[in-house]
Parts: structure tokens; C-alpha cells; sequence
């Protein structure tokens, strides 16, 4: 971030909606999306709502990581090659250290899949474990757990 | 199966044991194994547990499927490039359409992560939607949930 | 394709250009997009070119496939978490029974990376091997090698 | 290494097999593996062949790495699911900055596919860009391009 910019008049965002096509190499042999790809769009949507916030979950050289500390999904209706759907995905809770999603995959009414994660703040540093850390005040700001 | 095969006297398999090495293409930019792996590695493990029994979960023109219908990882440690680690998944439930696997992910005497599978027989017939079928007595026979 | 469209009617097209962002489970421990993922940013291309061209390569119950028959690429520069880029893919020839593509990865005014593909047509049918066959024209149509 | 261990006494390694099985996240929706897998079983039979010389090729806070430089692979059988094979790699030539692999799935008397893959020596350091370098004497003396 820019030294001289406000974060305090930042307006938090709490949530993200991810338009995406289902490609074929996210398919398997039963002709549907294998059902590792719904981490995956729900962690592109987690990526994008950062973005949206004005950050990276990753910059160059930080010291900073959000490890995944539990994740699930519940599965209704399979997502075929080139479908269309929409990955929501909203700040369920922020703690002092961790942020918790909910997610939702729909296609037009139905919706495909729920699923939920939950990420802590931790500290890496060259030849040490990493060390669970508060979330730092200026990307706490960012975020707020939707109404 | 052969059809002179009598299934009735099967032993049932309750669980497996799945050595793996990490690949460097299950690693990510923190370094560490992405944890949407940590499904596909789940899913290694029951597909040999379902070989150990016997049965392949996708033979050739298959009419019957077993979509997953939720799943979960709770994550306590990182896996790196090379490291050796073991899958040990097991039956949790049997119902009538359904199928629950709990698996933990082990390192030595270290838990790295635990997690859950459900899947559901279903019919899938080609111009029609899956439908969800019972379980076949030759596949249930094969399965024994853990004591 | 409708019945009472004119195929013959179709300007085909010969190149498409897709944007895309790194995703953070593209990348490895190298903290570079793993090479693998430059093939699935070609093909994902490839299919928005014949989506271009009114097309799908993959269409539901479809009995004609499109193996890759060979594929190469030559990586000058890495990618890296969040980098977006341009995936820039053209016919270079089209075969009675082929289709060979020619992609480059641009990030800028920099190449990333230039790649080849080459895919064949093939029928596909329940308990028969893949057979080769000439392209239909109605699909042969669709697509001109650029100048 | 052991400080103390004479690396000039290793008997280099020309070539490694990889026994492998198809995993049902490896296959598409055309019902056989996607092509991009088969650059990953390539890299997978590298890496093995580095570890039966007795090295990492990525180990922990390592300055050296090994960007690939240009790679290829026709393809001439499809694998499918559960599908056991072999993954034979070889060194077909070394020069003071790169490694060249020849690759050749086969299963049973079959060749699935035959790959190429060069690979270069760089330096990485913190801010820096990359730095090809001359391969370090004591990581050429365990590679022999076969005979």
C-alpha cells in the first residue's frame, strides 16, 4: 500500500460474485467437474474479493501467509465443460485471527454447491515454524463480515 | 466379477493405507501442498481401497456413478515437496444409498489433516438426469464400516 | 447447429486472443506457474476460438473427438501469482484430418512463452477403438489458417 | 552432501522408470487422461531420477533451480482409468547450463507417448532477477547422458 494512503477511510468490502465458464481440463471421466475444482473456484473468488479490497493474499515477499484450516462443501448438481456459473462468496466472520468464508455456486436459480472455509493469519520467516499472528490492523479494515 | 463368483463369501474391507510422496506440482507459491490436493489425495486412497475390495468405482460403460455429495478437510500441518506421508481412509457409514469415509493424513507420528467423503449410488443413463439408486447387494457385500 | 442455419454463410475465423490471471493453485514452490499450466492456458484458448466460431469441441453425446496428437512449447519468461497476460492462438494449418494451432503467451510487449498443437478428428463409438476420419466439412468450414 | 563425502566416487545415473497408475482426477471428460498430465508424469520420472542420484532438485532455501526451457510430447495411445504404465526417462545430453530428458510412456509393449523436456541451471536470489549459470560441478557429476 501507498505510505501516504488512508486505509482508515477505506469502505470494507464482504463479499465477491466470480463469473466463470467450466473448462475442459477441469473435467473427469464421468463427464462432470471433479469435485476438487469447487476449492478451487471458491479460492479464485477469495483471491478476487481481495483484490476488490485492494490487496493481494500474496505479494511479492511478504512475511505474511493465510493458511486453509478447514474447508468443506456440499455438492447438489453437477457443473459440465463450458457451463456457466457464478461463484458467491461472502466474509461469514473475522476474528482477531482468522477469516471465515461462505460460499455459494449457483447457475441461473439453482444453486450447485455450498461451501465454506476458513483461513488464519500466520507469520513466515526463513528457517523458523510459522507463528500464528493477529491480523494486521490495516487488513483487518478491509473486510467485514456481510449482514 | 466373474459370473460363477460367489460375492457372499467376500471378506469385507474396512479401510486403507495409501503411501504417497508429494509431487512438485501439488506445491503452490507458499511452498507448501495446495490443499485442494488434499481431496484428490483422499480420493487416491478410496479408489485403492475399492481395488483392495475387488472393484473398480468407474469400470468401463458403467451405467451406476457415485457422485460426492460433501466433503470436509480440517488442516493442522503442511506437506512439502518430497515429503513421504500415508492416507489412511476407512469406512465410516454404510446406509442404503450412501457411502462415508473418514481419512486422516499421517507424517510419522504427526496428524497432518483429517477429513470426510460422502458419495451416492446413482443411475446415469445417456438423455436422462442421474438418479439415486440403492446401493448394489455385490458392491455392499465388498464394504464393512470399521469397528 | 441449427438445421436451416447456412454454414456456408459462416466467415471463418483464424485466431482468438484470451485474457487471464494467474490463480494462486497454478503456481508451485518455485513460485512460478508450473509449466503445465501454459498446455491448459493453450487449450482453454483453442476453446474459446471455436466457441468463436460458433462451436463447441466437446458437445453433449458428440460421437467425433479431438485427440492432441502432438504439442510443444518453448518458455522464455515466468509467470507469477496474479500476472495477467494475453493467450494469443491462431490456425496455422488445417488438414483434411488435422488442425495445427500456433500460441503465444504475451505479457505486454514481452513473450512469455510460444507454443504448438496439434489435434486430430476422430470417431468415437461405444466398444470400438477411436478411428480417424476427414474433418466434416460443416466444421472444416468454420475455420481459415490466417494469412 | 556431507561436507565430506567424495562426489567424484558417484556412479552418475542415465535413466529411471516410473511405475505409475492413472487417477481417476487425472482423466477428462473425453474419458481418458488430459494432456496436460502427461508433462507432470514427465517431470514426476525426472524428480525420481534426481532422487536415485542421489539429490533434490528443489531443495529447502536452495539459490539453484531449474526452469524448463522448451518441452514437447506426441502422442500416440490414450491412458484411462486406473490404467497402470511406465514413465522412462533418460538424459539425452548435458551442457554446461542445461539437461536434456527423452521420455516414453509405455504399457506393456505399447508406446503411449514419447516426450522431450530441456531443462536450465539459474540463480535466484531475493530481488534479483534470475541468472542462468553454469551447472555446479558437483550436481553434473551425477548425470551421465546414456549411451
Amino acid at each position: 500500500m501507498a505510505a501516504d494512503r488512508d486505509w482508515r477511510a477505506v469502505i470494507p468490502v464482504s463479499e465477491y460474485r466470480l463469473k466463470r465458464r467450466v473448462q475442459f481440463h477441469e473435467t473427469d471421466a464421468a463427464g462432470i467437474v471433479h469435485f476438487s475444482w469447487f476449492f478451487r473456484y471458491m479460492e479464485e473468488a477469495e483471491h478476487a474479493l481481495w483484490r476488490e479490497a485492494g490487496l493481494s493474499i500474496h505479494p511479492p515477499d511478504t512475511e505474511i501467509g493465510w493458511p486453509r484450516v478447514a474447508t468443506s462443501f456440499e455438492f447438489r448438481r453437477a457443473l459440465r465443460f463450458e457451463d456457466e456459473f457464478e461463484v458467491r462468496i461472502r466474509i461469514a466472520e473475522v476474528t482477531t485471527r482468522t477469516i471465515r468464508y461462505a460460499c455459494a455456486l449457483v447457475q441461473g436459480d439453482a444453486t450447485i454447491a455450498n461451501g465454506e472455509l476458513t483461513i488464519a493469519c500466520v507469520r513466515k520467516r526463513r528457517n523458523e515454524p510459522m507463528k500464528s499472528i493477529e491480523i494486521p490492523a490495516d487488513i483487518a479494515a478491509r473486510f467485514n463480515a456481510g449482514g
